[in-house]
C-alpha cells in the first residue's frame, strides 16, 4: 500500500534510500516486518545497519509507534536484527544469506515425457474412484467415531477397520481371520517392509515379479531365489527345504504372467512351509476380480499359521489412499507391532475409519462389482480388437485383475516396445519383470494393463497398442 | 438352516454321520463350501476321505447338483479336497491344520492399564477435531480433484497441498520456500527416517529430547551428540566444527524444557552450519501455540539453503491424520524424493486434498485460534491451580504449546512419578528426556501435557496432579 522512503539515522546510513513496500491485505506490523525482512534479504539493508528509531520510521510509515517496536522485537527474536543497549537496533550479521537472485530450486526430476496412451499395468481406472459413495462413508465414520480416534492410534489399525476386514475377507476371499490377528498398514510394499526384518532366512521369490518387490526383500548380503513358472504357476514343489524362510506368491493370479496356482501347488506351497518353519507370502493384489468363474479362495485359508495373507485398496479402489491389511500368523503378530511402532505412524485414521464405513455399508461390495463388469467389459474389447486386427498375438492368462499378457515372437519384445513408444503407447514388455536368476525359459510378450486409461481413452489406446505391434 | 445328515459313499467312510450346517443369509454354493471347510477344519471330514456324489448329496441337502458340483470345484481350486479321475472328490492330504480348538491367536499385547487421568505430553485434545469443518473440506476437495488424484501419487504430495502449505508456513511461520521445495510425509518421525540415510556424519540433539527421535538419528555405529541446554536454550554455539552433521533443533519451544532459543543461538546455528556444510532441521511441532505474544518466525527463514524446516499436523489438528511436511534447501528435494520412491507409497490423497482446502479455505486458521484459546484457558487453570496449591512448585517454559514444565526439588522426581501413579495419574518426569550422554546439571521436574484429556476431565487431573506432588 504505502511506498515510503525512509532514511535512516546517521550512524550506519545504508548509503540510499530504502523502500519498504507494505503490502495491503495483511496486518501493519506482519506487512513491516515481510518489508525488513526483504530488504535484508535482498541486501539493501547490508549487515550491521543501523535502522531508524521507532519514532523516526513510524513517522515515516504513518505506523503506530508501538506497531514499529513490536516488528523490531519479532525481528530480534527471530534472529534478523539485533538490539544492544545503547547501540539501537542493527541488521544482524548473520541474517544475509549469500543469495543473489531468486532461491535455489532443485532441478527439476528427470520424468519421461508424458504418454499419450498408458497401458503400463499396476493401476486402476482412476475416473472411477467412487466419489460421493465414498464422501457419505466418510460423512458417517468421522461422525460416530470416539473422540479417542483422533488422538494418538494403536498400531494394530482401529478396531472398526479390522472388525469390517476380518468379516469381508472371510466372505470374500476364504480368509480365515479374527480382527486380533490384522494388522492394518499402508499397503503392500509397507506390508514387506514390516515383515522383512522378523525374517531372517532369504526369501524366495517367483520367477516374474515386480522388480520393486524384490529389492524390498533383498540386502546386499541376500539375494532372492527364483521360483520357475510354468503352466501350473510358480513351482512350489522345488522350493528348498532349507535355504529359503519365506516364499512370496501371487496364487490367485501370478503377476505379471496372468496364470494361477495350481491346487496341487498350492498344497506343495503349504506343506513347504509346514516342514520347514517357512512362511508364505500371499500377495492377493487383485483377488476380486476374476471374469469367468468365482474367485479361487485365498491359499491363508489353508494354514492361517503358516500364510500370511497381504492385501490392499491399491487396485480395488484407489492406490492413493495408502490402506493395506496383513492377515497374520498368530505367533507373528506381537513382533510386527513391535516392528510398527508404540503408535500409529502411518494410515491415515479418516480413511481407516471410513472404509470400515464402506465395507460394512456393502458399498465397497457395490464399488467391486462395479469394476468387475467395466474391467471384464475391457478386458473382452482387448481380446476382441486382438483377435480381430492381430490374429497371431495370444491372450494369455485367466480372466482376472486389471491387466493381460500379449505373448509375442521370440525375440520381438524389444522392437514391438519400441513402437509402442513411437505410437506414444505406455506399455511393459515381459524381460522387466524377470528375475535376473530365472531359469525359466525366456517368454517374449507385453503386459498390457487395461485398468489405467480412464473409460472415453481406451479405444484409442487399443488402437496404437495393435499398430505396435508385429 | 437344513441341518442334513450325510453319508457318504462305502470306499472312506468317515465312520460317522456327517452334519452339514449350511448357515443361512448366503447362497447356497457359498453356504456348502463353508460347511465343508469347518468339516475339514475340525477334522470331522479327514484326510483322504472321499466324499459323496454330487447327486447324493444334491439329493441329502436339497440342492441342485450343478451347485454341489461347483462347490467342489471351488474347493479343488483353494486345496481342500483333489479330484481325481476314477477316485472322485477326497479331502486332500495337506487340508488338516495341526489344529484343535480355536485359532490361535496371539498373546495380548502388555500393556500398563489405562490410567483414570492422562497427563502426558504430545497429544493435543482429541475431542476437539474440527469434524464437521474437516468434511465440509472433504467434499469441496473429493469434489473438485481431477480424476488422476487417485492413480498413483506424486512422492512429492499433491500439488494442492503443497501450494497451500507454501503460502500458510510464510505467512503463519515465516517459513521461505516455494511448493517445488515442500515434500508431503506422513509426519515428524518419517521426515527424519527421509533424511538419515541422506546425511552420513553424526547428528547432534539437544539434550532433552524425545528418546523415540534420537533413537531414529543413531545407528549402532553412530551415537547422537547431546548439545547442553541453558536459560538461553541448546548451546548451538558449541555445535562442533568437524564431527557433526546436521543438528535437531526445537527452536520456538525447546521439547520438552520450554524455553525459546535465544537469537543469538539461532544466529549461531545458522553460522555453525554454513561454516561446516551442516544441516539444521528445525522441529516447528507446536509452532502455532504461542499464547503471550506473537509467535517467533521460523528459524528457517534465516537461511533456507542450511535449514530443514519439518511441521505436521499432529499437534494442530491431530495425529491420527498422519500429515506431515519437510521443507527442504534446494540440493535435497531429488534426494529425499529419491529416497521416498518413484510413487506415494504413504500419505492419504483424501487428507491432502482435505488439507489444502481446510487451510484455503481458512478454516485451518479458524481451528488454530480457537485451541489457542482453549489451550491457553489451560495454561492458565494449571498455573492458577499450582500457585493456590502447591505455590512451592514453579513452573518453567514459556507460554506455549501444549505442555508445560514443572520443576521439582533436587531428587524428588522418582517418589512424585510415583505418588502420580497411585493417583491414577500418567505423566512424565523430566528424566526421561534426558540424553544419556547430557553434561547439563540434572533437572527434576514433571512434563505435563495439559492438551491431552478433554475439557471435561481437566479439572480432575489437576486435583490429581496436586495431590501427586510434594
Amino acid at each position: 500500500m504505502a511506498d515510503s522512503r525512509v532514511n535512516p539515522a546517521p550512524p550506519a546510513d545504508p548509503g540510499s534510500d530504502l523502500h519498504l513496500d507494505l503490502r495491503p491485505g495483511r496486518g501493519r506490523r506482519a506487512a513491516l516486518m515481510d518489508a525488513l525482512r526483504d530488504a535484508v534479504r535482498s541486501g539493501r539493508l547490508t549487515p550491521g545497519t543501523r535502522l531508524p528509531s521507532y519514532r523516526t520510521l513510524a513517522t515515516d510509515l504513518g505506523l503506530a509507534r508501538n506497531t514499529v517496536a513490536e516488528a523490531y522485537a519479532e525481528l530480534v527474536a527471530e534472529g534478523w536484527l539485533t538490539a544492544r543497549q545503547g547501540s539501537g537496533t542493527r541488521v544482524a550479521a548473520r541474517a544475509t544469506p549469500p543469495e543473489r537472485g531468486p532461491v535455489r530450486r532443485a532441478a527439476p526430476a528427470e520424468r519421461p515425457p508424458r504418454p499419450s496412451y498408458d497401458l503400463r499395468p499396476g493401476s486402476p481406472d482412476a475416473a472411477s474412484f467412487p466419489r460421493a459413495a465414498w464422501l457419505a462413508s466418510a460423512r458417517r465414520a468421522l461422525t460416530a467415531a470416539p473422540n479417542d480416534a483422533f488422538g494418538a492410534g494403536d498400531p494394530r489399525g482401529r478396531a472398526e477397520l479390522r472388525r469390517s476386514l476380518a468379516g469381508y475377507l472371510a466372505r470374500a476371499r476364504g480368509v480365515r481371520t479374527d480382527p486380533d490377528r490384522i494388522v492394518v498398514c499402508a499397503g503392500f510394499a509397507h506390508a514387506l517392509r514390516l515383515l522383512v526384518p522378523l525374517l531372517d532366512g532369504p526369501f524366495a521369490v517367483e520367477s516374474y515379479g515386480l522388480a520393486f518387490h524384490r529389492g524390498l526383500l533383498e540386502t546386499p548380503a541376500r539375494a532372492t531365489t527364483a521360483l520357475a513358472i510354468d503352466e501350473h504357476g510358480a513351482r512350489t514343489g522345488d522350493l528348498p527345504a532349507t535355504t529359503a524362510r519365506a516364499v512370496l506368491l501371487t496364487a490367485a493370479h501370478q503377476f505379471p504372467t496372468g496364470g494361477p496356482l495350481h491346487p496341487a501347488r498350492r498344497a506343495a506351497a503349504v506343506d513347504w512351509a509346514r516342514a520347514t518353519g517357512g512362511l508364505v507370502l500371499e500377495d492377493d493384489y487383485d483377488g476380486e476380480f476374476r471374469y469367468d468363474r468365482q474367485a479361487v479362495g485365498a491359499l491363508q485359508g489353508l494354514d492361517p499359521e503358516r500364510v500370511c495373507y497381504l492385501g490392499s485398496v491399491s487396485k480395488s479402489l484407489s492406490p492413493a489412499l495408502r490402506l493395506g491389511w496383513m492377515v497374520l500368523p498368530g505367533h507373528l503378530v506381537d513382533e510386527v507391532l513391535a516392528e510398527k511402532g508404540e503408535r500409529e505412524a502411518w494410515t491415515s485414521v479418516t480413511d481407516q475409519l471410513t472404509l470400515a464405513d464402506f465395507i460394512d455399508s456393502g458399498g465397497y461390495d457395490r464399488h467391486i462389482r462395479r469394476m468387475r463388469l467395466r474391467y471384464r467389459r475391457r478386458r473382452d474389447q482387448l481380446v476382441a480388437t486382438l483377435a480381430e486386427r492381430a490374429p497371431h498375438v495370444r491372450v494369455t492368462g485367466i480372466a482376472a485383475g486389471l491387466h493381460a499378457v500379449l505373448r509375442l515372437p521370440p525375440g520381438t519384445e524389444p522392437s514391438v516396445l519400441k513402437g509402442a513408444a513411437w505410437q506414444g503407447l505406455a506399455v511393459d514388455g515381459l524381460a522387466a519383470y524377470r528375475h535376473p536368476a530365472a531359469t525359466t525359459p525366456v517368454q517374449d510378450g507385453l503386459v498390457v494393463g487395461y485398468g489405467t486409461p480412464p473409460d472415453h481413452a481406451f479405444p484409442a489406446a487399443l488402437d496404437a497398442l495393435c499398430r505396435a505391434l508385429p
